[in-house]
């Protein structure tokens, strides 16, 4: 098979697009797609200041590799959730990434707040993927706010974009449905811009575009994941993508067109502010301090059911 | 396990409504399942006159015992698509249903039209589902308004509707979905109402009331369905509804109760007549019509390119 682009001998074909790639021409059609991506969604603003939420997988540094390549004002931002070795190799990674670019990093350990997701979630007792998603958005927010940056980009690709998509369609809820965007404007001061450049780029194609780009990744996936409805989800899509390429794409960039609009237009009601942690909240309290709060009582029944 | 409604030994496991049921009372069960539908969506009026699609196959045989049974006035139709054996036993099997029950059966045979579906399908290179569908509904609506019927019933389970749905939803094509409904009002005068009684119960629920019933069906799939996409959204389905229980039925009552009439509000275009047929179309010709101009233009020129 021939590179389409240049008549070279092709590395990578990308079924989807109909298409094949030799390296070079492979790494500038990546790059393209990321770059109409962001330009087509507004998602940045030249001299904005860009914290990325990088866990150590390949599609956030991939994410961070890019953004800093084209000249953006970029922080990495780590979360240690405390989910033993696993996370111990993934801030390795993390590490290793940004002292070989010179790149700043911020770390937090949620361990250190007595907050490691595996203890939560059996604390709380919630799938431990709903746990760390709360607490996620929670220090990626709080962070981003008090660090006064402008944008918070994350890593999420077209698999991660579809599987939520059909889970949210699978019981048609609206208001996440509305929300479902790959630029999230602030809905409240304290917010900043959450923005996903790699929502059209396939968990593929990032994969080899940092294997090209010789980025050093963890390739095992999350041990809490085994049996996540997400990735029921991704292997449902998987095999109608096999059966009929570029379903995928076709399913959120046709979402985002034409139906996502119609969700989105329904009234969203305004956040007031946290008050436990003075972060945005639809309730009395954020779902974070919420799940605190469980922890929290959880805690106290334990111990004063201890023998005196 | 015991049945849920009297304590006997059940014989039935529902895990999509987390029950058991022994015979008697799974009969009783669907028969109040399908009843609930019909009253709820207001599918039939007493005294109507109803004409059944009956294809020889389990659901549409379910659906028009359970309506004769509970003393709907009722009429078999059955269209002879011309697909070899196939055609020819599910017909018998029709006849044998109606005969054994003293039902009016009426039956129209595509072939004597020489509007066969393999044929029609390699004049004009479609799918042969696709072809089929068209035909189907041509047929369906051309003997419902000519017999004077006031509604014509389909028996379409969950399965059906909630593959459709997905594919709808894939491709977000909202005209779809704006009239995926288990009711459809007549859009012109020579259309009648349509419905879906079985929307709710699935494939094996149905299956398993046309075997306590005894109803004698076509047991094989169509030869022509053997890699449909429907084929492949049931699929896709099945693995989410096996994990998660309750999956199909969720994913199509909520539609139905909060996203569909978003999509239906959406102003439809109004049918005019079509200048082949005189049947309800959008435009000069009905899809049926064109597909036969296809098929006629195909042959003309198949044949003049023939030696004199």
């Amino acid at each position: 098979m021939k590179c389409r682009r240049c008549g070279a001998r092709a590395e990578v074909q990308l079924r989807a697009h109909n298409t094949a790639f030799c390296r070079p021409c492979y790494l500038f059609f990546f790059r393209r797609q990321v770059e109409r991506a962001i330009d087509a969604q507004r998602m940045l603003v030249a001299g904005e200041r860009i914290l990325v939420a990088v866990s150590g997988g390949k599609d956030s540094l991939a994410l961070w590799d890019m953004l800093a390549d084209l000249g953006h004002d970029t922080t990495g931002l780590y979360l240690g959730l405390g989910i033993g070795e696993y996370s111990d190799r993934s801030r390795e990674k993390v590490e290793q990434f940004a002292a070989a670019r010179g790149l700043p990093l911020r770390v937090v350990k949620l361990e250190d707040e007595q907050l490691a997701v595996p203890g939560v979630a059996a604390a709380t007792r919630r799938a431990p993927c709903a746990a760390c998603g709360t607490m996620k958005r929670h220090y990626f927010d709080a962070a981003a706010f008090a660090g006064g940056f402008d944008v918070l980009a994350t890593g999420h690709n077209l698999d991660d974009e579809a599987a939520r998509l059909l889970g949210n369609v699978l019981r048609w809820q609206k208001d996440h449905l509305a929300r479902q965007r790959p630029v999230l404007p602030p809905s409240h001061p304290k917010f900043v811009r959450k923005v996903k450049p790699l929502y059209l780029t396939s968990e593929y194609e990032t994969a080899v575009y940092a294997f090209m780009r010789g980025i050093d990744y963890i390739v095992d996936e999350c041990p809490n994941a085994a049996g996540a409805t997400q990735l029921l989800y991704k292997g449902a899509l998987d095999r109608l993508e096999v059966a009929s390429p570029g379903t995928k794409l076709a399913f959120v960039k046709e979402f985002l067109r034409s139906a996502q609009p119609a969700f989105a237009a329904v009234e969203q009601r305004e956040p007031m502010e946290c008050a436990g942690c003075g972060m945005p909240a639809y309730g009395v309290l954020c779902s974070f301090c919420s799940l605190v709060r469980e922890v929290e009582n959880r805690r106290a029944r334990t111990s004063s059911a201890l023998p005196a």
